[in-house]
Order: C-alpha cells, then sequence, then structure tokens
C-alpha cells in the first residue's frame, strides 16, 4: 500500500558546529541538507512510501551535494529542478543545559527555490503522479511568487483528487512586524485547500485571530480547532503540546481531531540529542498512520513516539522505520540490542 | 602477591559509530578490539596481576593492530599464536534515551578463532604456568571444535591444581533455536570444572532447567545458587542484578554466594556513557578480590565499584586502577582532580 | 540517449586508515561502499544514464548504510534485494612513496552476495528492462553459486538483445593455486556471451593461454587482441597499459579494439590520490562512448580522462562528470576555478 | 562606561582529551590557553571592557599560539613580554558521572612567566594607564620572585588610585607541605592592598586561621568574613557556595558583602558540560558589576548567572555576552532560537 | 619604524572541503575568514606593522566569529562596524594533481559590506590615522555603492598625505559580460589616486585597453607598464609572472617598476599546499619594502619569497614572519628544525 | 635466534600539529610518545628480539599512557621505573616544501629521566640479563647525574661481555656554547665502551677536534673513520650521509666500516612523510645485521632500506617487518598490494 508523496519546499544547507562549541570556538563544521518537506518526504520513504521533492537547486557543487545528500536519504529527484545560483544556508550551535541552540541564517531570499520563476514548474503533471503533496507555513512565508507556486500546487492536487497537507508552522521572524496579519490571508487560503492540517490552538488564536476565554491550553485547543475544522472543512488536524521539563528532558502530547473527535496520545518525556526536524517525524507519522488506515490512536500514538525517536537522532530529518517506532510505542528503554 | 591469569576466547575488533550517530549517517568509525578474556585479563593486569590471552589471531595487518591493541591493554602474548585469516567484528551504534544502542555482528564464525584446528594449542604448558584460568558461554556458543579446546584447557589446569573461573553469560541468539537444550550439557560439563562461576537465578532457570515457586529476583536468586554451588561443587558464585531506571541510569547490585553464604553490595546508580564489557569488570572484580583474600563484604563491594566504573569509560575495556576502585566505593562524586 | 545499465556484483564495505597511517597506529577508519558495479553504474549515471545494480545485502544496519551509500551515488535501488548477513568488507592502509598501499579483506565468502541461493533475481525481468549489462572476473572467482547467477543472467541480455560488457579482471589471491587452468573455461563462458570485452594482453597469454613470440607489451598486443576479438566474436575490447614512474606518478595509455582496428590515446602521466577504482573510469568511459556514438579516438581519449581523473578522487568511485573529462582531455592542468 | 581591567597572571596551555576518554586511550588533543587572568580579562572585553594581560610568554611557536589565542579572545597584548622558554602546560581528562574529571599538569614552575626576573615590567607605567588590576591566589604560590612582582604591582595600581581586585583561591596541591602557615603572610599582604576581594568561609578558617562554633557553612560565612572586610578595610568580598548533587548537576549561589551588608542570589542548579575557569566567570560578574555601579542585588545575580553560563560552555574562558547573561538571569531553559 | 595601514574591503568565510574531497563526498568543513583585504593588513601586522581592517560586518554568530578570527590574525577592530544581515561565504574544494581546486561562491551581494549604506564610515578620521591605505579590483567590482566609499576613501587619505596602494585583481566572473568596458572608467579613477599599484601587463591590455605588437609577455610587460606609470603618475608598479609545470609545480617571478626602471626577482619554483591568498603575500612584501626602504632588489626578492611561502600555509592568510621570509630567500630548504 | 636488547634513554611526548598547519592555526595535536631507545628496541622488537627499555617514567597519567604507548610498540616494561613528575615533551609542526618542519620542546631537563637519582637503576642486574645494550648522545647531552648513569650502565654490560652501541647523535642546541669542547671528554668515555658506533665524519671533525685536508665528504670519510675505529677499538662504525634534492625528495646512503673495511649501500632517493626518527630506523638496521650475522653488504643495504621505509611511516617510531624491508631492498615501487 505504498503511496506516492511529494513535498514543496526549500532544501537548506545545515552548518552545524561540532559538540557544544560556538562558531567563534570551534574550526569545523558537520554540514547537512534538510527542510520541511525534505524531512517529511524522506520520513515517508523510509516507510515504504515514495517520496519527491519539488524544489529547486542550483546547477554548482552546492547543488550537486544537496542532491546527493537527498538521494542518501531515499528522496527520489525527478520533480527537483537545478537552476539559480544558491542555497539557503544556516550554521546551528548546540546548546547545553541552561544555554539554549542558537540559529544563525544566511541570505536564503536569493536561494534557487525562492528565485525560481513563474512557470518554473509542471504541477499538472506532478499532480497527476501524486498521491498527497505536503506544505509547510515557513514556504508560505518566503515570498509572493513561491506563495503562487504553492497554491497552484495545491490547487492542482486537489482537482486531481490528492490529499494536500499542510502544516502551520509559523515564524515570526520570517513575517516580521504585522507578521499574523500579513500572514493570514494567505493561511486561509491554504487551509481551504487542505485535507490533513498540522496546527495547535496558538495559530488558531494568533495567525486566525480566533477567541477563547479559556486559559488552559488543552481547553483552549478544545474549543477553537474543531471550529476550524468545520470552518475550512479539513478532515484532519493534528498537533502536539511541547514542555522542557527542569531537568532539561521535553515532554511531548499528540493530538489528533478527526471527524470531529480528539485522540490524544500518552504525554512522553525523554531526553533530546538534536531538536530540530523533530515536528516534522510528528507530522510525517500522522500523514503515514491516514494513509495506512491506522485507528486515530494507533496514529497518534505511532506519529508522538516518531517525534520522540527524532529527538534522538543527529540531524533534522528522522531515519527511524516504521518497526524501530512500533518497539518505540510499545518497549520501554532497553539495553543494548545485539 | 600478583599471579597469573589465563583466559581463553575470540578477540573481536569493535568498529564504533561516532557520537550517537547511525551506520547509514557517518562517514568514520573508531576501532579497537577486545572480547570477554581480553577484557578481564587486561583488567587484572592493571590490578597488578599477569594476564595473559590464549587465542589465536591472523597473520596480517588486522591480526597485528590487535596484538599491537592487546599490548597496549597490558595482555601478554606469549599464547598467542597466529594462524587463519579472520577476525570477528561487530559495529555498535551508540543509543541515546529512548533509542537503544544496537550491536550488528560480521561473520566471526570464520575467524581464526573459531577455525583453530585440534592442537593449536599447548594446554599441558599453559596449565603448568598459570595460576587461574578464565572462559565464558560466549565461547562455548561457537562451535564443537572451539568447545572441545575449552574443555581440554579446563581440565588441565584443574589437573594441575589452577583454579578455574567461568562466566555463563548466554547469549540466546549463538545458540539459535532449542537453544537451551543444545547448550545445557556443554554448561554443565564446565561446571563441573569450575571453582569460580559468574551466573544468577536466569542461568539456572534457563539454562540448567532448575525450577522455583518464587516470584521475586533475589528469593529466587538465594532458593536456587546455593543448590548450584553445591551440585557442582563450586567454591563461589557471583553475578549481578541490573535495572533500567526511567531517567537512563543504570542500577546495579552485586552478589557472591561463598561458603553456601550471601554477600550483597549496596544497590549503586549511575549514568552511563559506554555499557558494552562492564559485566566484565565486575567479573575482575570478584577474582582479584578473591586472588587477594578480601573479605566476602570487600569483593563484591570492590566488583559492584569496578563495574560501575567501566560503565563510565569508552570501550569494552575496564581501564581503572585498584586505587581509583577503592576510591569510588568509599567517596561521593568529586569535584575535578587537581 | 540515456540509456539502462545493468551491473551484477558484489558491493564491498571498504575501511580506509586515514592519512598514511598504518592500522596498528590508527583508532579510525574512514568507511565507504563500492564495487566493480557499483563504480561502472554510478559513473554512467553522473553521466547521465541509469544506474541498476543486481545485487544481494543484509537486511540490518550494515545494508542499510550500504544502500544509503548507493543511493547517493545515484544507483538504482529496484533490483538490490535484502537477504543474507553480511557485507564484504576491505581495509585499506595507504602506502606512501617507497611504501605500498595495501589491502586486506575480511571474509567476503559468506556474504549476502556471495551466498544468495539459486533463484534469488529474477534476470528475465531485468533482461527486458535493461540496455547494457556488465560483469566482472572478480564475480566469477567467488563460487559456482554466483557463476551460475552470472551467467544466466549474460544469456537473458543476449538473447533480449542487450549488450553485455566483461571486464575480464582476474585477481590471482582469488582463484588460488593453478588458478589460470580454473579460471579459463569460464572466461571462455564468458567471452562468447560478451561484446564489450576489458582486458589487456595479459589476460590472453595467462588466462587464455595463448602464445606469442614477442616480447614487446604493445607488440604483444597487437598480435593476440585481434585473435581474441574474432574467436569469441567481441565487438569491442579495450584496456589499458599502467606502469609506475620512479618519482611515484603513473602513466596509463588506453586502447581501443573495433572492427579489428586499434586506436590508442595518448599516454597520459599524473600524480595518484586514490588508485583503487581506476580501472572501472576507464570501463565506464569505453562504455559510454560506445552507447553514445563516439568515434573510436574520442571514446579511448575520453575514457582515458576518466582513468586518470579517477585517481585524482578519493575513493573507489568515479565522481567526473562528462564535461569535467572533456576539460581534463583538453586543457593543461589549471589554476583554482572560481 | 568601559573601563581598563589589567590581570597579572600565568597564561597556561590546556591540553584536554577528546570525550569521555583517558589519555592512555587517545591519540589527540585539543589544545587552548587560559588561565586566571586570561578568563577574567577576556570576559570583561566581552562585557564592553578593554582588558590587558600583563604576563611573559616565550618568543618561540608556543608562545605566538598563546599571543594569538589571547587575541581571539579580545585580550589586548601591549604589556605581554616575550621573554624566557616555556609555558606551563596541564592535561585535562574530562570524567563521567562516577568517575572524576582529571588535571595533570607539566612543570610549569619554570615557565616564561615564572622564570621572568626583577624588572622585568614596568608597572608603574601600566598602573598608569589602568582602571582596575586583578590578582589571584595561584599566582602568589608560584615563587618569591613572582610574589614580588605581584605585591609591587599591587601598591603601583594603589598608590595610582587605582582599584585592586584578589582572588584567594587557595591551591593546597602548589604550596605543599605546611601550605597555610606559609601562605598566611602573603595572603594578608595582599588582603591589605586589595579593593574587591573573592573568598568564603574556608579561606577566612584555613588562611587566616580564624575560628568560629558555627557548623553551618552559610553561619560561618556571615560570621567571618565581615571581621575579614573590617580587618583588612576590604569594600567588597564576595564568592560562591557550591555542591554537587547526586544526578552530577551542580548548585552554585553567590553572595556579596559590601558595607557590612550580605546579598545572595538564588541558589541556581544546572548541568554542567566544562567545570574549570567557572570561577573566573563569577568573578568577572562581580568586578563588571561594581564598575557599572550595578545594585548588590543584580550584582550577585548577574555573577552567579556568568557562573552558571561559564559551566555550559567549553574551555576555562567565559564566552558569554552582557546580553546572554540578562537573558539567563530572568527566562527559564528555553527551545532553540532562531 | 611600523606604520600604519588600513585596508578597505569584504571579510569572507571561507569553508573548505577537508583533504581532496567533494562537497559531495564530505561531512565537514574547515573554516576561516579572509579577504585580500584581511590578508594584506594581517600579514604587514605580522611583518611589525598596525593593521586595521575598515569594513562591516553583522551583529550575530558569524560575525563574531569572524570578528575573533581577525583578532588572533593580528587586526586591529577599531574600523570594523556590525550592521547588515549576512557574511559572504565560499566553499573551496582542494584538487589534486590533473583536477583543479573549485571555488563556488554565496550570494555575497547582500552581505554587511556590500550593503552598507552611504556614510557608514568616517573615512576623514580613518585617513588622519593611518599613513597607508590598500584597496583592490573585487571591492570595486561589488556595486555602485561600495565604489562610492572606496573612491572618497582614496581620496581622503591622498588629500591627507597618505599612500594609496590599488592592486587590480580584475575578476572576469564578478563583473560579467563586457567587463573590460564597464570597469575601465572605475580602474582608471583608481589608478589616478594610486601610488603603489599592482598589475602586470594583461592588466594593462585587457583593462586598459592598451595595445602592444610584442608576443612573449615580459616584452609586452616592460612596454606597456612604463606607460601606465606615467600616465596615471604611479610611483610603483608591481606585480608577478606565474606559471604552472607540469609537475605540478608552481614558478613565479616578481617584477617591480619604479622610477621607470624595472627590478626581477628570481623564478622561484615549488610545491604548492594552500593556493589562494599567495598574492596577496605577494602584495604585502612590496608594501614592507617600500615601507621600510628596501633597495627595490631586495623588495622584490622578498615580496616573492613571502609569496612562496604563502603558499606552503594553509589557508588564505599568510604566516610567515620577516624572519622567516629572510631564511627563505637565502638558504636552501632545510631538515626539520630543531 | 633472538636477542636481548635494552636501550637507556628517555621517552619524549610528541605532540604533533595535524596536516601542515602552524600551531598558532590548529586546535588539535596528535600525540605519541617515543625517543632514539623507544625507537631502537621497538624497531628491534619487530624484527624479532626482546626490546627493553631502562627508563624513568612519573606514576601519572601522562606516564600511564608512556607505558601504554611502549607496550603497544612492543617494548618491554620490565626495567621502566615509575618516578619523578614530568615527561620531557616536543611540538611538531610539519613543514611543506620551502617551509621546513619545525620542532619546539618543553623543559624536559625536568623530567622524571633527568633527575632519577643516583642508584634508581639497578645496572648490574640488567646488564646480566641482556646481550646488547643501545645509548645515544641526546642522553649524554643531558646533565651530570645522567650521564653517570649512562657510564655506569655501559661500564656493567662490557664487563658481562655484553654488546655496547653508542650512537654519537650530537644536537648542538643540547650543548651550548662551546658545546664541542665540554661534549669532547664524555664522547670519548663513551666511545671506548663501545662495539658499535653510529657517527659519520662530521662527528668525527666537529667532537674529537679530527683534522683533514679533504673536501669531499666521502674521502673525509674513508680517512677518518677508520682512525676513530683504531684508536677506540671499535668493532663497527656505521652512518649515513644525507642529502635533501630539488625536488623535495631525500637522498642516503649508507656505510658501515668493519675490520678497516668499507662497505658503502646505494644511493636511495625517496619522498618524505615524516623525516623525525629515521636515524634510529638505521641503527636497528645495523645492529640487526650485526646481530643476525648479515653480511657487511646485507647490513648496510637492510639499514638503508630500514631508513628509507622509516620516513615513509608516521611518527618518529619505525613500523616495518624484517619482510617489509626485504622486500623494499629488492623490489620496485609496487601497485597496491591486495
Amino acid at each position: 500500500m505504498a503511496k506516492k508523496i511529494a513535498a514543496f519546499g526549500e532544501v537548506m544547507m545545515r552548518l552545524q558546529v561540532p559538540r557544544h562549541e560556538l562558531l567563534t570556538q570551534a574550526g569545523t563544521l558537520h554540514y547537512s541538507f534538510s527542510g520541511t518537506g525534505v524531512n517529511v518526504t524522506s520520513a515517508l520513504a523510509r516507510f515504504g512510501h515514495q517520496g519527491y521533492l519539488v524544489s529547486t537547486l542550483p546547477a554548482n557543487a552546492v547543488g550537486d551535494a544537496a542532491v546527493s545528500y537527498l538521494q542518501k536519504l531515499g528522496v527520489t529527484q525527478s520533480f527537483i529542478l537545478r537552476d539559480g545560483k544558491y542555497v539557503g544556508m544556516y550554521f546551528l550551535e548546540n546548546g547545553f543545559g541552561a544555554r539554549p541552540s542558537r540559529v544563525t541564517y544566511s541570505n536564503r531570499k536569493e536561494s534557487s527555490f525562492n528565485t525560481a520563476p513563474d512557470g518554473t514548474y509542471d504541477f499538472e503533471e506532478i499532480a497527476h503522479k501524486v498521491d498527497v503533496v505536503h506544505f509547510c507555513g515557513i514556504t508560505l512565508a518566503m515570498n509572493e511568487s513561491v506563495r503562487h507556486h504553492m497554491k497552484t500546487f495545491a490547487k492542482a492536487v486537489k482537482e486531481n483528487g490528492g490529499t494536500v497537507v499542510f502544516d502551520c508552522n509559523y515564524r515570526p521572524s520570517l513575517w516580521g512586524e504585522d507578521g499574523y496579519e500579513k500572514a493570514k490571508p494567505h493561511y486561509e487560503e491554504m487551509l481551504e485547500l487542505s485535507d490533513i492540517v498540522m496546527m495547535n490552538e496558538k495559530d488558531a488564536m494568533f495567525i486566525l485571530g480566533m477567541k477563547t476565554n479559556k486559559k488552559d491550553r488543552q481547553e483552549q485547543l478544545k474549543e477553537l480547532i474543531p471550529v476550524v475544522a468545520e470552518k475550512y472543512t479539513i478532515s484532519v488536524i493534528a498537533g502536539t503540546h511541547r514542555s522542557i521539563n527542569s531537568n532539561n528532558t521535553h515532554s511531548l502530547q499528540g493530538f489528533m481531531l478527526k471527524n470531529q473527535t480528539f485522540t490524544f496520545s500518552k504525554t512522553l518525556s525523554f531526553s533530546v540529542y538534536d531538536r530540530i526536524g523533530a515536528g516534522d517525524a510528528y507530522t510525517s507519522g500522522i500523514v503515514h498512520g491516514e494513509l495506512q488506515g491506522f485507528s486515530p490512536e494507533k496514529t497518534v500514538s505511532y506519529a508522538a513516539a516518531a517525534g520522540m525517536l527524532a529527538h534522538t537522532v543527529a540531524g533534522d530529518t528522522p531515519m527511524s522505520s516504521e518497526n524501530e517506532i512500533f518497539q518505540a510505542m510499545t518497549e520501554s528503554v532497553g539495553d543494548v540490542e545485539r
């Protein structure tokens, strides 16, 4: 029952300072390539589906390295174009305990993906070939031209009977001042085109401007999310509540609203090795559960375990197999596996 | 009062993926050489005894590297033969938190050690030269020819008045289906030849097929182990109970049965840096305590502290001196030592 | 005019000691995955074709790492099965000047590829899907079962009108005593099935037992190779003459016999960074030239330049694009390219 | 309101074994240069002041590397002389959990700093140029000639109206047998010259030989430190109480006595990445608070947070900006900062 | 006789692939910071002068790392502003033998330096403080605003009686199509303001459009350069002729025209470790010779030796002391220096 | 015919900057332990003899690491004492082409070896147990107490009928001003006690003050060395003539005077990877040849090949087996050995 899943998004180069050093202290960087679309499609490829990335990369040594890296992750290249000049980059300095991790971006605005002109992609053709397409709010924040690509693609998939997944993923620094106001109409357009949406009560309140008198996060969630689902006719809305404990472990609870019924996972608590990209693991778990016809209980539990494991693996991109996630769902932490 | 201690066993090459990466992600490996016999004899060498390994390694670059590594650990080479073609290898991927460590073996069945023909070793001569010999259940699982070496050697030492140490160390994956049935007669032969045995109640129940109505581990232990000691006339039986706590620390309690009296160490709880080989540190502590004539209380406490420290050191092989273990027995965790 | 090219062969894990250290001195290894089939198909994928590997890898962490690595190289996975237990490995210690490089093999005889049972591969189906298939003498040396796979596959491709490429690649250490005698009938079977053959006069003399009174290599070549081409009805025979100069540079001259006419490349002299796999780069150049319909002059020149560049790149696998090879054919060594 | 702050002290080379390996196991070392004076002046430079080091380094490759490293840290070189032959060195093996970190010194007694002859430094000139000078008890332990430099310098600054900071920092291993007796007169001389002193109740009891009937650390502190302040007319005495918790986190509470009034920071608990040099971060926080005219509450809170953050950063030398420290004072541990 | 030398130019981050690997193959990068201005001022600082960089860097982690790196090199920070968002970057893949090194740029056009608005720098103040200022043709290629800064600064220095050094350094890829036409007027403006110019006959022919019937490089040089010196009233014109030998060594001959008299260095031949930045070492040698009043013979010889040594050192930035260059001028290659 | 060979000498820690970087540029060091005595005894151990080191190392982490390292090299520990405080260290920066390698020493004068008091070693006992003892001129330069040890040991071996080997190895920097005058009487004492001496004509002229009118090195050698042999009744005098070629290769010719007859090896030319310690490889070749009763021709050829190979291996210590040296004596540079 393998499906074809495309994601539309930018490939970024991650330049990570080794260990817990600062960029000022070190002399080497570990590099890899990622992005929300990369993370989701490669995770789904690892679960047995075929994952396509729809993106643009330059025809130079950096673009070559990105393509090789995506191939290594099992992402299919057919819809990656080679044009433009640059790859967006970010530097990651790992925090430790009381010192938070720090991300510094290079100028991604001029990247191949963000400067790809109208008509770059043949969305009609792609829409015919795939079952599911994944979008993310980061992409929506880029510029008008990228937004146009995104909406055109979503419509094409919708019209071809495919499933549209949209992860709200609002990043304040990308939208700038009055960001929520600017973002709202674009988010609404995407929500109307979407079947599966990743969001929580904060997105409802801040992006969509919804009001509630509830103070508790979970009560806010239960009040607002069903309204969103109904208003934009969204089949599945899923997301997580995360908190950072005083001993530096993180806690995560997943939820999913389907047929106006909420399902919650257990609250998982765990040590964190690499925080970045863990949200995409949760998304890929939800999508996989839906594609495989898991029960909502199994789906949220699977997604939460996928999210937890992604915190224990180096790099942005989830690396766990379906089997490893099933194991993590049922078993306690084990000794060495021989 | 330094003694001469030989161990009979395979030398394996450990190929460890750096940090917490997967083999799929990394590009380099750290390598070292180890094995139960290596770990026990080098630990005892570090305590002031002379440790010999009785084994076979190929006469090629890998064998040379293994020999150099053992020399570095202080293991005496006199009884290591250079023949055959291969060294057994295993890959180690370090887990993190909710993700367990993973070991993948290469084909050790064709290793120099496991293919050494009859008559390879002059066990009579070695038995004359050493005071103690150490064997382990992993070696017993290899093949008929290795088992034959092992029993011949044990008998030779026994006849020469030496002490035979046997660590049950049953590995299900090595014995395959109906493993316990296959293993039982070989284990019984070894137990009859042994003076000091490392085992716990699980070995009694699963390998020797003993029954008990008790549910609690410690009660099972207290019922079964004295029976084993009597039946096979074993002077000392020792072992540990280990558990993994929810915060990823491990807890360890050592025990020892001598003159039909049990002695237990305190339960130690500690963070784990490198799990592999820690059991061998415990064994070497018990053997050292017996050789030095420590009281049972001191012996189990020493062995448990040796086991705990082995979890804090990189690699399979214990690296602590007698002094460092004494310190760990008495002091709380300290600040930097200058 | 991209073609589909399959190769049948083992994937090996290369474990390379860093810099110019010995295995006895170092503590880390760089690892990668390669093999003649891997090298040839990934080189041809880099030239714009689709490269498939027909092979078997275990379903464990080492197999996963191998598959990821091949994906990174652009090799298509569709015909790689996951079965058996092991991956063949070799250690590489880089020489320096007067000290030659040294390769030490692990036991590859029990690898997934070499133990794959009859009926493992659906050669008929594959033969329908590909235009060219590549085999190599190393595979022929493995065992009877592998040879049976190989010949069955070659016949299937031949019958389906595909092109069979065979690289003689005789390795004395793999055939053992009286190796040439044992090898001859198998080589002859393969030669009869082949359209493009990589070999030189030494293969004719030693494997096929042909005689010549000539003393000079090139004269031997010119006498013997046309006889081989005629006897086994081979369209193209190509190969190289290599020598090591006193200043540690290597010299390489490529040749090709087609329509009973010899074409020779210029003799190229160059510094060597990584010797292993350079022959496969030459092979892929010859195959590419034939597939693209290059003139014989262009083909040998292209293949020789591809071989030269492969000596300047880390790892077994050629990494040069068609464009970089064209540049190396025409230009002198250049300054930094900005 | 940037000030000019000089420190008088030795620059040492830190040779750190990577990860948690022992010197016996590893083959590489990370090196850096530090010292109490280096740490304090570079921290103050990072807070916006100008930091000078008054020291001597050899005119060779090691001295060059030290100077480059200090420049990188932002320490001004004007008062560093190049003479003598050696740099003091120490090896650091990182502990893990139950295993403490271990420091092994090379022979620093013959270092350029410790053998600099009388008349090496023009203290009069320096005293005219700087506002504050920092000394430390480690320097006081070196030898008579260094002590003479130190006291001469302190007097010159005092006479020029500058502020003298003295960190007691008594190291038993440096003073040897009857150390407290030997040290007392030198400490008293320094205390009489000092305006800001880093010490706690243990220094009062052990170095100054003061008596108390109190058992509790904080009560001892409250009884003894005001007496010290009065006796030696010291404006500010500050220090910390540190404890190591069973889960390997550390707890730290800062205090400051000013105008005979004690101010205490909250007790901070945190995970430790690099213990060494954290005391110097606390000192630099106190000095900065005093120079900036912070309230005592803000000063101790700032100093304690600076100390805490220094435990989370690689190397001896504090790397946090004023802003990062303010953040750590007010916020709980955060998620990734993008 | 130390002078104050400023350079105006961009600081770039160099991201170098280790060893001779490709970006597609490796997983780590070595990083450093450089630029023509950085290289020249730090080289002159190493010769005993005070070197200032006039530039702009962002106030983020990358900017901090750049500043620390420049401090390490001994460049004085006083005229470096912290504004804008980005640092220009380039990736360097080291070639080997027949395979040239390859540089891939990130989008530097949006760097802090290239987007610094008018009025950013107080050139009047700087011009008062420095003796010499250095500019380079790469900076001239950036954009109109940067060119405006550059010319304003040159005029200010000229008017204050300082010395203007200009290195033509024409990079075709930066000027694009019809680059020479676009560049000519800007170059002419700079030449009119300059006292010391780095260029050779190619710059005269291609940028300035001068004609000659001579075929030989040296004859072209001797015909054209004196005309340039006269036309633009330049005191000193210096440069090099470089060639790459078949054994991968490089040959370099320096020249200098002063008072209409040519002086040539010996032609030096040498192995190359790191090609980038070697031209800046030559420039710094010429400037140092002029500042110190060396004879023309000594100056070109010093500059050529400085250039040669810069090829033997890692990184863009020259690291040799005056003493090491004098040694290289007079001695043959030596054995280990102990 | 394995012999027991002791060497008396210091163990030093080598701290090598990676690749070709300067200490100012890098952040990591590779460390190992060596010394003339270490190099010679471990080389002879590799040739099948038993090698003992007579030395003193501190009982701390650095001493432990040194001992482990020597064990790894196959040096027997029985005569290594653990006392004193320090290990001598040196930093090595690898040169490249025109830039020579550079060694910077730490203060070895206070090392455990150099401060070992009278009566530390039981030379009588050792002399009874060994066949050969090796000394070196570096040790002779240390201090009066070390010289006293050395001469006492040499006499004890001589009286017990053992063979005394002495390598002149005069290091000007260790003897200081008027070094030759100071050194001469000590060298003469050692020469009178020695059977095999490593030296060449320069030692005769400079240390012993001998005169010659010859200009050519080889003629000087032929005139002076036989006089030395006769005067001090030395059985074998051997040494090398080395030169550095313009292409950075080195040339080496070995010689040996025995029974007043000179034997010369071929002049070998080769690329150099690690220069340090290559002289000790030559020495060990001469000693091995004499112990095995090789003909003088075979001995010098073996020693020269051993010296050549030592230049191709990382670290100070020769790593070649007897077999590898025989291969290098007879064969030209080979391709990869599989």
